[in-house]
């Protein structure tokens, strides 16, 4: 089976069990509605590619952290475009949850995911990796570093850039990666440098496209850092700089992998997946 | 040292963890704001009183369990507030975390807390313990049965009243007692019944509340299942009948106890703390 049919599996399986026979519909159809379809589930496949070069000796474990990390991902998704937040009324091309199901169904399914986040790694993860496995994914998300201090940073008067940038989407990155790692058995501190960079190009890559795209490209709002006065990286270095800025970031990406069985195929496959990424507009851009 | 002190030790300890060095200040003051000073401490006390009957032999992961269920109390406190949901500016006498905080902060208060329980459970419970004990806080909390689905209940047109009570009140009361159990490595199905019928019985008592209270006795908004009409037990069984009722569910609770070397003291314990919650108006009142 693709790589990318076993994480919708392991997404499709999570997802049912948390709106089985019993849960109220509209919270069951929201939490569908939120994972599914999905964007690019760059962090789920990053996960399993790490594991991989790892060996991915135990599959189960990795298709498990991967859906944790995706179904968290999801969760961010939907607070973010709440109304006290961005106030985003599409995503991914569609009403976002809470224009489709009304803020109480918003916040609670975003509630919902982040549960179903740590009980799906509780029924998959082997007792020795399971309380690992929760603080790295609890890390990437919680406070004080994770993906809601992220978000939380945009609450504060003065922002230090790098721990608002690094937690609210590097975080994740770093997750997936040492998720993958350990998932495969691997100490997963030598993986932190990898997400870390790849969470950061993935910042860079967003912030041109939120510059450069129509909103119809992205499915969600444009100019959404402008017009909330939020740090912007193709703003600050410009379109060119932030082009050399995303090179660099990926060449640093590549670099950082630790030794491994599958070190060779992960860098390229990170090459590919992280320029992937950049904007389209960008091939007309001198760099 | 007193079980209610190290209850406040291992909240302290936990809500320290996340509000660290790096954490957005806000976000920080927040998490502990939601948590401290706190209520009555229901869940965490009944959690450790099942586990002392039981023998507690891992006291440092009874804590855990209890601190990681009163941690998803004040999480779900914090959103139940929010003003698309209750819209209650006071909490415990104080301004509820939007209120103080901004809705944002509260939002990402609530869903930092949620994330804190498993990351408190994942510290500190044995590998062989750890994943039925994230299965239980998870079920008491996510969907399809815990506090969230609950909640998800009010957004519904036809709300199954059982289901609705159960999930809402109930459950977060059967993760605590099932909690306990398993803290104790005990097993901790047979424990899922006394959880319910405290649950059931604190919901009479809150039903009575919200009729017979003033707002300052409560330190929160009284009359609110009338304002948003939900079903409430006094309103249906009278305040004779919703205490008759109440009686009942003290004895059926007491009773569903099972064989364990601390039953009789438990029994003592769980009535005189399931009295403790009758509003003191209750006294003038025939039965």
């Amino acid at each position: 089976m693709l790589t990318s049919d076993r994480i919708e599996l392991a997404l499709e399986s999570a997802v049912h069990r948390a709106g089985d026979a019993g849960s109220p519909p509209l919270l069951a159809s929201a939490l569908h509605y939120a994972v599914f379809p999905g964007g690019h589930r760059i962090r789920p496949n990053l996960c399993i590619a790490v594991a991989a070069a790892c060996g991915a000796p135990f599959p189960r474990e990795t298709y498990a952290a991967a859906a944790a990390v995706e179904l968290l991902h999801c969760a961010s998704l939907v607070h973010d475009d709440l109304p006290s937040f961005d106030n985003a009324d599409t995503r991914r091309g569609k009403p976002s949850v809470h224009a489709q199901f009304g803020e109480p169904i918003a916040v609670l399914t975003g509630d919902a995911l982040i549960v179903l986040a740590f009980e799906t790694l509780a029924r998959e993860v082997a007792p020795s990796r399971l309380a690992p496995a929760i603080a790295i994914v609890a890390g990437a998300v919680g406070a004080p570093g994770g993906i809601v201090a992220g978000q939380a940073w945009e609450c504060e008067a003065a922002v230090p850039l790098a721990d608002y940038q690094r937690a609210k989407t590097g975080a994740l990155f770093v997750g997936a990666t040492m998720s993958g790692a350990a998932s495969a058995g691997v100490d997963p501190e030598p993986w932190r440098m990898l997400g870390d960079k790849i969470g950061e190009a993935y910042q860079v890559a967003d912030d041109l496209r939120d510059v450069l795209c129509t909103a119809e490209e992205l499915g969600k709002p444009i100019g959404q850092d402008a017009a909330r006065t939020r740090p912007n990286a193709a703003a600050q270095l410009g379109i060119a700089g932030a082009k050399s800025r995303l090179e660099t970031l990926v060449a640093a990406a590549s670099a950082s992998i630790p030794d491994c069985p599958g070190r060779a195929a992960l860098c390229k496959a990170i090459e590919l997946q992280t320029r992937a990424l950049f904007p389209r507009q960008l091939t007309q851009v001198a760099a």
